[in-house]
């Protein structure tokens, strides 16, 4: 029984390396709720099928190496337990990890590494599930990471483009179409936020015509999206609720943001608990020089920084060729 | 000078009489942000043009007569007033106002009455204007009214549809679509309940756990109206704001609910500040039995009861054909 299980789950792939990327967390309007994937930077994830039960963390390389080895602790470990769980799958995993997104950087470094290790696992089985159930367990990876239920990179970096989560009674994520030309610039200052620190400075409460006019902000950005309307999403790509409290923990960020929006972006705003700070440009050339007058201000502020310019509707989580069999690796 | 500018705008028509629908207010998921027009239940607003200066509330007919005549607290008045303002008309109005929608239901009367007003003025314009930019004029008629600046009522009133108000900056309605098979059911037991009180017992501020989980049900939502999926939109056709605090002023509202829900509604609420009450459903004949177990509910508990029952995409103002010319009136 045991045995026949297995055999229907998993097929005879044993190892998948797969890359999932970092992304843009909350896109101003969307506090918890909006995400987008960004291109070029991302983590990689190695998923190893053991004949020894249990998901084990093998590896930890890359920029971060500092991180939670403990299966509970470690998103992508404990993003591989729940679908382990989920799927009833009777195997044990080995997980490397090479992390490609720095730490408390507001980037969803530990979504990513969740996202690309539950796709890795997906790559094994005999009959793939769709990629959007694979989000429940992806979240459930994130949660041993922040201590809280929120999904919004945990979507993007799985799905890529821009992704809405966490409606109450509808956890599957919903894919919200955006204009082809969006480009978004994100400027990563070096100073390190951790998420937990940063949700506990948050507002406890919001005051109601803040959250009337955030509402309106955000139906009229996702409006703005679906019907490609770009005089609406700049209009509407704005944060009321948590930016001003975060900016403070980030030196120089109404600089950039003035920057930004002098550069002709359509909207400004921090990326997840920040401290990177996005913007959303209407052109490459724009997201260029948008991108680098704000880099700047974070360099005359006296940080090291790191740019990235994407197009906003940048794919997710992919699988990597495997190297050739016999190749020693 | 003066006379140039008259001729200019204003054409020979001396009188005008619109047609603006009740409309549902909020639709339970987009507090002060949402409205949609309802079919066959409204205001009709006679525009006449006057040689005499000046806007005046010439007659109040209809269900409801008790309403201010002072122009400035008239909706209709302090609607066309803002418009004469507005585009410098030169000549004067007297307006004749016959209401269809009762007071104090929560079905937007007062919007429907501004809304019927600056369209009427738009037809005795040479160039009558765009629909969308009578939008703030009604707008001002309806603060007139209520003393608070929210919208939803007034656009959902002029366009017609579902309609997105509000977004800062951006004060253009936003038009959003719907599936055509979507009918609405409005129950309205008769309960008297003014708009500005019903604002005073509101919650001033939400728990931010509250306003994600609300900004993620309007999300999803508006993107389940872009994309026609009712699944979608029946999971997230919900309010968490002021429902229940509002609940409390209506006897019955719980039980019509369920009834409703039972009934396969999508979703059920409150219309506006009440104590209307409004569901959506797939299809004419469930409207039918879902209307008629919430209009049971309220007549269990002692109230009579006005049912409308409506395509959620139904029109907005309109003209209403003139009498021929010496047929008296």
């Amino acid at each position: 029984m045991t045995e026949a299980k297995k055999s229907l789950a998993l097929g005879n792939t044993r190892q998948v390396s797969v890359f999932a990327p970092a992304s843009v967390g909350n896109v101003g309007v969307g506090f918890d709720v909006l995400g987008h994937a960004l291109q070029g930077v991302g983590d990689t994830v190695t998923v190893e099928r053991s004949d020894e039960p249990g998901v084990r963390v093998a590896s930890i390389t890359g920029i971060v190496t500092a991180l939670p080895s403990d299966p509970a602790k470690n998103t992508a470990a404990a993003a591989v337990m729940a679908m382990v769980e989920g799927l009833g799958l009777e195997a044990g995993f080995d997980i490397h990890i090479h992390k490609g997104i720095p730490l408390g950087s507001g980037l969803g470094g530990s979504a990513a590494s969740a996202a690309a290790a539950v796709f890795a696992i997906n790559q094994m089985l005999k009959i793939p599930v769709q990629l959007i159930d694979l989000y429940p367990y992806a979240l459930q990876g994130e949660m041993a990471a922040s201590g809280s239920e929120h999904g919004d990179n945990v979507a993007a970096s799985l799905l890529g483009g821009l992704t809405l989560v966490g409606a109450a009674g509808y956890r599957r994520p919903v894919q919200i179409p955006v204009p082809n030309r969006l480009r978004c610039v994100v400027v990563h200052p070096a100073i390190e936020i951790e998420t937990r620190d940063s949700r506990e400075a948050l507002p406890k409460t919001f005051k109601r015509q803040t959250v009337v006019d955030q509402m309106a902000n955000l139906s009229a950005f996702i409006a703005g999206c679906f019907q490609r309307d770009i005089d609406l999403i700049g209009a509407s790509l704005k944060d009321l609720l948590v930016e001003r409290g975060r900016a403070k923990t980030i030196p120089g960020f109404a600089k950039a943001k003035k920057a930004a929006l002098e550069a002709g972006a359509l909207g400004c705003s921090i990326s997840g608990s920040g401290p990177s700070v996005f913007a959303w440009f209407q052109s490459e050339s724009a997201a260029a020089t948008g991108g680098e007058a704000m880099a700047r201000v974070f360099a005359d502020e006296g940080f090291e920084t790191q740019t990235i310019s994407s197009p906003v509707g940048s794919p997710g989580a992919r699988a990597l060729t495997l190297p050739p069999p016999g190749s020693g690796s």
